[in-house]
């Protein structure tokens, strides 16, 4: 049986502090990634969405290579992974505060790296049906693009079904504009043109949504980034959605609806982000 | 000196485990209480927001009884606290989960009760000075109302400023209604009436807030809950903040106006609320 291995601040523990920030005011952020025969996919660019989270919040960027060196150590002590496959997560809080919203001084910020091993491998990333959450995402400037701590609303969304037959739910915002999947970023290839919804009010700007538009790129394939709707969603040739550990996932039904069966960009920009290296991460 | 003492699911501990949901998903809600010789203020109203958060979440409510234990056992064992004076936090979450956003199944809540002691007593209750936040509340009518672990917004807010002289932040949301202050709710007395912004699309409904709308209506002065904005602030002959812990404050000055001198209400209600046992708690 495998189980999980978390470094705290460089030890190997499996708790934090009742008063640490993160759990009682969701004061942090933190980083999801695939590894993949013991190394963690995108770090680089990783990296540099939490660097842009602790910038956002007023939080210190921890050191790449304390990250690393805690990344190893729970990569390496994780039993059960002899392949190396699994998941990495690194949450970084505020750390332990007393009462109150006001930032603690001086403050010591928590790191926690988390490994767990997947024996069976990653997941794989078959065409799913996905369905349309009823929850509307806020609109809040100051936290869009980052991946912070406060995720009741995908909990609330993806509380709405409990068929294994629906791998995702869409999520719009309150004032209609299509966002993104509770725990991924989509995409449509409509008429020659790549489009994913601009991220500036609202949802998390995942890695391999950026890897997904430096593919573009490399394709010469044109992008928008662009505020996008139900519409936009049913005049689509082409719709995926990528996540960092389940990897790029073609949808070919909505709410019941099909019509999506095509692959020809999805299959050509999953083949390019293989051979691309670090990306720049975009955040809107 | 003194040193707070937590409960975790009824054991004395002061850790929780790294993959709580409280932690990695800000997955939960807490109140925290005034208590004065030994007693908390307000226990049952407290309870009852409580409730609305955990059924708004779909958490299992925690039963009164098991939860006044822990308290007293807080309590007690807090060190430095002959008075018995202090603040008492209640934080419930959804408990250890794996990855992703899915509720676990089952669920095992997590609940920490920690007891503060204020060898001081608790704050007074003077005039303030206050400024208006920049940070725009986002629109989220799921969440409003109840106490959830995501407070990145009330954090931001309070960062705005670091002049001791400034007790609160008021806030408004992205569409320009006045909300609250970023651990307090507003009250102002205008013309003989009572008003109060309405928390259906964001804010919280604080304990105290009910109380002063129950002491209104005792005292059978007319209360309006509505939109508000700067011009009501501007036309208020009283303006009050409530909030468990520091009571009912008068503001008196705002980014440097001032103007706001009287106190007949303000005093009134004050009073009465000390007279209440248990009110309606209001959630909107």
């Amino acid at each position: 049986m495998q189980t999980s291995c978390s470094v705290v601040n460089g030890r190997l523990d499996a708790t934090i502090a009742t008063n640490d920030r993160g759990f009682t005011l969701g004061d942090g952020v933190f980083e999801t990634l695939a590894v993949v025969a013991g190394a963690p996919r995108h770090w680089h660019t990783h990296l540099r969405r939490l660097r842009v989270g602790c910038e956002r919040l007023g939080l210190p960027v921890p050191a790449a290579d304390v990250l690393a060196t805690e990344v190893r150590t729970a990569i390496a002590r994780a039993s059960g992974s002899r392949a190396g496959d699994g998941v990495l997560r690194i949450t970084l809080s505020r750390g332990p505060g007393g009462r109150g919203y006001a930032l603690p001084v001086p403050t010591e910020p928590t790191r926690v790296v988390t490994f767990t091993p997947f024996p069976a491998g990653l997941p794989g990333t078959d065409a799913v049906a996905v369905r349309t959450c009823t929850l509307r995402l806020a609109i809040q400037p100051r936290l869009a693009g980052i991946k912070h701590l406060g995720r009741l609303e995908q909990i609330l969304a993806r509380a709405e079904w409990d068929d294994d037959g629906i791998a995702e739910g869409l999520m719009y915002d309150t004032e209609g504009a299509l966002v993104e999947a509770t725990a991924a970023n989509v995409f449509l290839v409509q008429e020659g043109t790549l489009r994913t919804p601009r991220l500036d009010r609202c949802g998390v700007a995942g890695i391999l949504r950026s890897c997904v538009l430096a593919a573009a790129d490399a394709l010469e394939l044109p992008v928008e980034v662009d505020r996008l709707g139900a519409a936009d969603l049913n005049a689509a040739e082409e719709i995926f959605l990528t996540n960092s550990v389940t990897g790029m996932r073609r949808v070919t039904c909505i709410d019941g609806r099909t019509g999506w069966s095509q692959d020809y960009w999805s299959s050509r920009l999953a083949a390019k982000i293989a051979d691309l290296e670090t990306v720049e991460y975009r955040t809107e």
